[in-house]
């Protein structure tokens, strides 16, 4: 007997296909209003170009093997470094800013846990080649115009923003020893997910000023105001401009909405190679885990031994943001009902269905009938367990039923 | 630096990626008029599932690999076992006749030759529960309507269509014996490749009577009514007269058009679970390998340990066809060029062109600026290396230029 798909793989029964269609939909018609252009990227890679940019740990979540040309190989973890190679490749030809998409389909080998898939599809909306913060808007708006096209409002979504170099800046400036930055970039990253005093201790241990740590364990509250006054003075205070600037772009390209965003110190983002802005989409009752992050990778592409261009990019998977739609009665899947169905009276050949079905589908519509000679009465039964839309029965004297 | 995929695999570059796209598209418009829905499995499945269907000499092929969990899996070579298995899982949930389709992307590890791909796209359409005539019909009519969706006519492809319960009797009315038959199907498959002498060699070493060599070297030019006639008083009279059905219910699924089968009883198919009526389409010019191929396979799925479903399906793959739709200048890429480019007079500050760009995104727009302050003439550059359709300069006195 058959076994079921792998662990953490799903199968897409015609139901879940049409979910997964819905939002493949929304993200691809959003893109393209944001001038965003389709590519794709082999599903399979050389394992270096995972190892090159996250190092050999990587390996352990991967599905690596070794090809029968003796090729170390990956089934691609994201999307990123592909989209790298592939800029990179014809990084003169192509016209800048290059503003991609791409919704590939990515596995990593997780630990499994309940509910944890080792396959899914991801939104990677990219620009490459643009330095100024008002890419950086244009990539968040992108991301806020997504959730309006599902139908979610700033009252389900909060954008977190943060700034890599204005958080830096914050922390030096409260008298954090810049070899404990990093360590407590670490200690920020967990606030939400350990008690207070728990990272209070650490923050003692990394050498962090007495009077420093309260701040540290509030980071997310700090508001823009404190912010800017405070690193006015400091070599900071052109980026706190830039990103003062951001934060006015967000919502002109959203018409004037200012109710997305919120200035929280406290995202950090696990990766590495972020450089400048970075963000993440939350639903606000905190049920779910983050639906979309991004942010400025600058120096990501040279240090992978690719070109100089500035690089920005956000990823949105389909697992988080479909609990949400389902949660908020906002998944509305594609109607996969047949248009008509046609039945005949049992004098009338098939030939006659086959007929007005060409017609029909011709039109444009979608058409099922029964595939063999079948009693008018079944014809119906099998009509009506369709669900088409129409139902059509042709009789013998040539009027349709 | 950066190396490029891996041989045999594709970067889908926007301009690839649109072809792609009108490709898929066009599937997926005229699988739905046929009242086919779409579903999806996993790209990597237990290897199990491959060698239970085409036994271990498939794994020489497959890009198979050990997990990190111990198990045996291998990256889809083809969707029929993926289907095969999801359909079994639910056999009796699902409503009868099952109409599926898919486009998954498959993988084989093909000896490398100048344009053999390694991966590629294939429509898979598919019904389950359907053992009537009626039902090929259908799959021939839907394979041909994709065509003619292309802008392709029967001057150009035609669809050889089979019937192995006939080719079957056929040669056993030349008085084939029962033991030889699988061999001539081996010569039977080679006759377009092999010279007509090296065919009637073989075919004397397989013990056919030398008075049927002849015919066998030119079984593709039976004609139906000779069939119909040798074959009139033996057992597989009802088989010809299904056949007859078929020939007759495919001009009508196309709307009278006779003119794309051709009786071909050299059309074999290389696959062993082929029961019934068996199709490939050609380009008429001999240019290009089969476009599409497909049949009836009505012991597949129990053989596999699942249901009794009678079965049958086709796959196109999308290397093939854009190679054709290429030639005949048919192929017709989506248009990804931006609907406005906004561009603004040097006193207008960025926000009031971001304003303007999310007016227009609300409208249903595409739209690019650029994503810095900019002298007009750069920006008119650039508005005009984007190829956008429509430009727009915004002045300070609120006025459009």
């Amino acid at each position: 007997m058959f076994k079921g798909a792998l662990p953490g793989f799903r199968d897409f029964y015609p139901q879940e296909l049409s979910e997964r269609a819905f939002i493949m939909a929304t993200w691809r018609e959003v893109a393209r209003r944001y001038a965003f252009v389709e590519y794709d990227g082999p599903p399979l890679e050389p394992l270096e170009l995972y190892t090159r940019k996250s190092g050999d740990e990587i390996v352990g979540q991967l599905y690596n093997f070794v090809d029968k040309g003796g090729r170390d190989v990956a089934m691609r973890p994201e999307m990123t470094p592909t989209v790298a190679r592939m800029v990179a490749a014809r990084a003169n030809a192509l016209r800048k800013p290059v503003r991609w998409f791409s919704m590939p389909q990515l596995f990593r080998y997780e630990r499994q846990q309940k509910g944890r898939l080792r396959e899914h599809f991801q939104l990677n909306v990219d620009i490459f080649g643009a330095a100024d913060v008002a890419a950086d808007a244009e990539l968040v708006a992108c991301a806020v115009d997504i959730m309006r096209a599902f139908g979610l409002g700033s009252q389900d979504v909060v954008v977190r923003v943060s700034d890599r170099r204005i958080l830096q800046a914050y922390l030096e400036s409260l008298g954090v020893p810049a070899e404990a930055v990093h360590g407590v970039y670490g200690v920020i990253d967990k606030l939400e997910r350990q008690p207070a005093a728990v990272s209070a201790e650490k923050l003692v241990a990394l050498g962090v000023p007495a009077d420093a740590i309260d701040r540290i364990v509030t980071i997310a509250d700090v508001a823009f105001d404190e912010l800017s006054s405070r690193l006015a003075t400091t070599s900071a205070a052109p980026v706190v401009q830039e990103f003062a600037d951001f934060l006015r772009f967000v919502p002109a390209l959203l018409g004037g909405d200012e109710s997305w965003l919120r200035l929280d110190l406290s995202i950090v983002r696990g990766l590495a190679y972020y450089t400048g802005i970075v963000f993440e989409l939350f639903d606000r009752s905190g049920e779910f885990r983050a639906i979309c992050g991004g942010g400025r990778y600058d120096t990501l592409l040279q240090s992978l031994g690719g070109s100089e261009l500035p690089a920005l990019g956000f990823g949105m998977g389909d697992v988080v943001l479909g609990e949400l739609l389902r949660a908020k009665g906002l998944m509305r899947p594609a109607d996969t009902r047949a248009d008509y169905w046609i039945s005949a009276a049992d004098d009338v050949p098939l030939d006659t269905i086959m007929r007005e079905a060409a017609r029909l589908r011709a039109e444009g519509q979608s058409v099922e009938y029964a595939l063999r000679a079948q009693s008018l009465s079944k014809q119906k039964k099998a009509a009506q367990a369709s669900g088409a839309k129409t139902f059509v029965t042709l009789t013998n004297d040539g009027t349709n039923g």
